[in-house]
């Protein structure tokens, strides 16, 4: 077969990862065995949750070893299959990881149906990030028509989802995003009632004129300054999922936050709601999710930006960048075309 | 009528309440208007969230004035109804507060029926307390057989409720609790399957053995150093009802807690959900509570003990002390006789 390339843990990062803690390898493209199907991969999705996974710390899943494969989510096509259930040329959602040519069995594989949407979307707004929006938000936020729904990162792959279907459940959705060009695409292209940028020096001042009522939902992909802010602004109630504190994973020590020493007494007094959550604990609500999420994208109620780095030579600096919120819009990587 | 007495707060305490803190008055009882009841007070129910009362720092309910009669929960008898729904003779819940003869309107008075239990109950293991216990670990701590549920204050009216209901769902319970005493009624009488002493130099070791297979539900009532011991052993899923803090209530500053900077960290990894309620949030469960805790009281699978102090005037004392955990058991205080 023909030759393949993969990006491989070469040591853990302390603090932001380098290009240094990444090496490229060449490799003999695998031959499938019984059963299994050789994937070549197409797009390659760039998550944040990736950081957790070059080190070592404890955590909801095992850590990449050093030398492994980086881990991922991929729009892949069948090329080989040994397994009756696939056929060559079939598109499929895949966990092939930083690489351009994988083995896996038929049961690690979803069909993707490139008439629906474009395919790139199934890591996307249809896929692991959509979904993270939409249950964490639906499951655990619950907004109310009139309430308040803070998001960070909000021009993001999730936070963009999160405002939006705040917007359709009737509540008020305010973002908080990197510079002007994000707040101005969240405000007027994605509905948002609000925008503020989290490098403005008054954050706090700010957020607390753009929620006059208070903060109902704060939906946590970020942490460090930006929960500062919204702390004092909860509500009685107030719910608090947390998916992701990417504010926090370069960190080689973590503040202690200002709002500490208050926290459970808040907690109490507000009555508020703080749960932790990642996509695979809401695993039922999937279908749910698909029907729904469809019908909104194509409807152009969800609106969704794609932010495309050419090649898998490029994933190193682009997933550096994403850490950094260099990226605008859902980070992917093209690894190869759609039809080889 | 005849002469009452009755508990001002005479200042706002600053730390610890102090006697004078609190000042007794006597005054002329009350005469019934229209439409209105007089009640005297037979037993007085001494709660930690009575702290909450005396400060004015923002919480979910309004402070006690400076001058005005301290509140808290009563059982009361009727001595002259001018509500057709209530007779001379008849025993109710009130909130007269810290006095021994009160005005009320019928619409906030709930008839007790002697014939059932004790009439104290009402406002212990079949009152607030007990319901305070059954909801926020049956609606928020949800324990299922086999798991974990950790509880502090466990000789006390909620403490004691969580951990034998945790029992009846199948749970292995462990308490905490002041002393040993205490802890041999927690374990013998109780039936819990472990009390330890939260004065222990060592309770974080001690309760790490104690918890083999880690803390599935840890009912919050205390905060503090009992927190610091509970959090590391949080499993994946764990969740945190809060009803109470009360061994921050007296202190002037809250010192950053240990748990502080990797706090957000642990919900995310092990999704945690930490949630603050009070007992009127689940006002809709009442029924249920009051079928299920009396039907355990009779079968004695829920046992509860009253620590009496008696006399309106050693009331603002018995607060005092309850702070510190000098009760054993629920506090009481006894204003009047059962039958004038």
């Amino acid at each position: 077969m023909s030759q393949g390339q993969r990006v491989v843990l070469a040591s853990r990062p302390v603090g932001e990862p380098k290009l240094s803690n990444f090496r490229i390898e060449e490799y003999e493209s695998p031959v499938p065995g019984e059963g299994q199907v050789l994937l070549r991969t197409i797009w390659l999705s760039l998550d944040p949750y990736m950081r957790g996974r070059m080190s070592d710390a404890p955590s909801y899943a095992a850590p990449v070893p050093v030398g492994g494969v980086m881990e991922g989510g991929t729009v892949s096509e069948v090329m080989v299959s040994n397994d009756a259930g696939f056929a060559k040329g079939d598109i499929v959602l895949s966990r092939a990881g930083w690489q351009t040519h994988a083995l896996s069995d038929g049961k690690a594989l979803t069909r993707i149906d490139p008439a629906i949407a474009p395919i790139s979307t199934a890591v996307g707004v249809l896929g692991m990030p959509g979904m993270t929006a939409y249950t964490g938000l639906l499951e655990i936020g619950k907004p109310q028509p009139g309430e308040t729904v803070v998001v960070a990162a909000a021009s993001g792959a999730v936070g963009s989802a999160v405002g939006q279907i705040a917007k359709i459940k009737g509540a008020r959705a305010v973002g908080i995003a990197g510079g002007k060009d994000k707040c101005d695409y969240v405000k007027g292209e994605l509905g948002f009632d609000d925008c503020l940028d989290h490098r403005a020096p008054d954050l706090a001042a700010k957020l607390k004129e753009a929620c006059p009522k208070g903060i109902d939902v704060y939906f946590e992909n970020v942490g460090g300054a930006v929960f500062e802010a919204v702390f004092p602004l909860l509500n009685t109630f107030a719910r608090i999922p947390v998916c992701g504190l990417i504010a926090q994973y370069n960190a080689t020590e973590v503040p202690v936050p200002k709002w500490a020493p208050s926290m459970m007494r808040a907690v109490l007094t507000k009555r508020l709601t703080i749960r932790g959550f990642i996509v695979t604990d809401f695993a039922a609500q999937h279908a749910d999710f698909l029907r729904d999420m469809s019908q909104w994208v194509r409807e152009g109620k969800v609106k969704h930006k794609e932010f495309v780095t050419e090649g898998l030579e490029n994933a190193p600096a682009a997933f550096m960048g994403l850490l950094k919120g260099a990226n605008f819009g859902k980070q992917l990587v093209r690894i190869g075309p759609d039809r080889a």
